[in-house]
């Protein structure tokens, strides 16, 4: 095995420390964030921190740099207090990567990508259209990390949008039917197939 | 699509709810978290919340809910300081899906499935031989959600071991190579192949 200490991991070039530590911690969710600023100019960002932190009620995290271009989404939830998260799929990954590019916030990703805008049942922020899972959500709260400025945004689900067929009975939703994606360190996404589900575990 | 109003969510039987929102945001990672209390027991409890929180200094967060047995994983990290990020891979997700049994304090997740405790460099917390990602972490933070109790602990990578074969020239960790699995909902497996990677983006 090769080894890095904390001093190791400080001392490499930047591409090579994103790039690694964007990977140790396995596979990542990846969402694109819609939002609206109150001026009307809408937001489309890839995240892929989307994070579950309870059922009950059913609340999302996720983090942002404040430095970076999804700022804008940031400033649009905390201004509109709305957001919506939605899933990428095989056929459009190459669209939702080219949101991670710097776009002033007057331009809207959804003029430079294939992605459409769609508003459901009066909710400020726009939804990808055609996306298999399209999830609005409330701002909630938010928690600055004293490390390193990063800020982990919290938001309640208040609509929810689930393709039939990726529904099972029990609820649970088999991402895989959607050809949902995930995503490996900064860059790679791939689509997994067929779930395995393994029981309730008790002590044996 | 079938749509869930915030109610709607509210009011379904637990089962179906769970499944439902452990599923709504995608893939996640699949990591066993390993500690050890300051009289010597071990522990071993998969997570699915791992999540990046910066690469400099290296920073990985995950969340607990202290009503769970999860918690001994917490009591452990905040009395010694340390614990230890460990990859879940194919022939070992039956296992790591066994340490969410409830086993009280005194019994080691390590006596109950096939996996063995190791130690590296004098790190306090036990590592999980054969995983092909070992994750050292310090003790760096921690956030108390207001709106269900659940808690945010950060950690600071200090010890890093990666199997080689895993690794491209740009430090980019091929998870796929290592057969590392990734979770669907809260009982879902699933092993992916070859992420496609894309260039870094511009604005067009």
């Amino acid at each position: 095995m090769i080894s890095f200490s904390k001093s190791d991991i400080e001392n490499l070039p930047h591409i090579q420390k994103i790039n690694l530590i964007n990977s140790v911690a396995g596979y990542k969710s990846a969402n694109l964030i819609g939002s609206k600023s109150e001026d009307g100019n809408t937001n489309l960002a890839i995240f892929s921190s989307v994070t579950h932190y309870g059922s009950s009620p059913a609340i999302l995290g996720f983090v942002v740099r404040p430095t970076t271009v999804r700022r804008n989404t940031y400033d649009n939830l905390k201004t509109t207090g709305y957001f919506t998260i939605n899933s990428v799929c095989e056929e459009n990954i190459e669209d939702a990567h080219h949101t991670s590019a710097k776009y002033p916030k007057e331009i809207s990703e959804f003029d430079k990508t294939l992605f459409e805008e769609e508003y459901r049942n009066k909710f400020y922020a726009p939804f990808v259209k055609k996306a298999p899972i399209q999830i609005g959500l409330k701002f909630l709260e938010e928690h600055h990390i004293k490390a390193n400025g990063t800020i982990l945004v919290l938001g309640e689900i208040v609509e929810l949008f689930i393709d039939k067929y990726l529904l099972e009975k029990d609820l649970f939703i088999n991402l895989s039917k959607g050809k949902i994606a995930t995503i490996n360190g900064l860059d790679g996404y791939t689509v997994p197939k067929n779930p395995k589900r393994f029981p309730y575990q008790r002590p044996k």
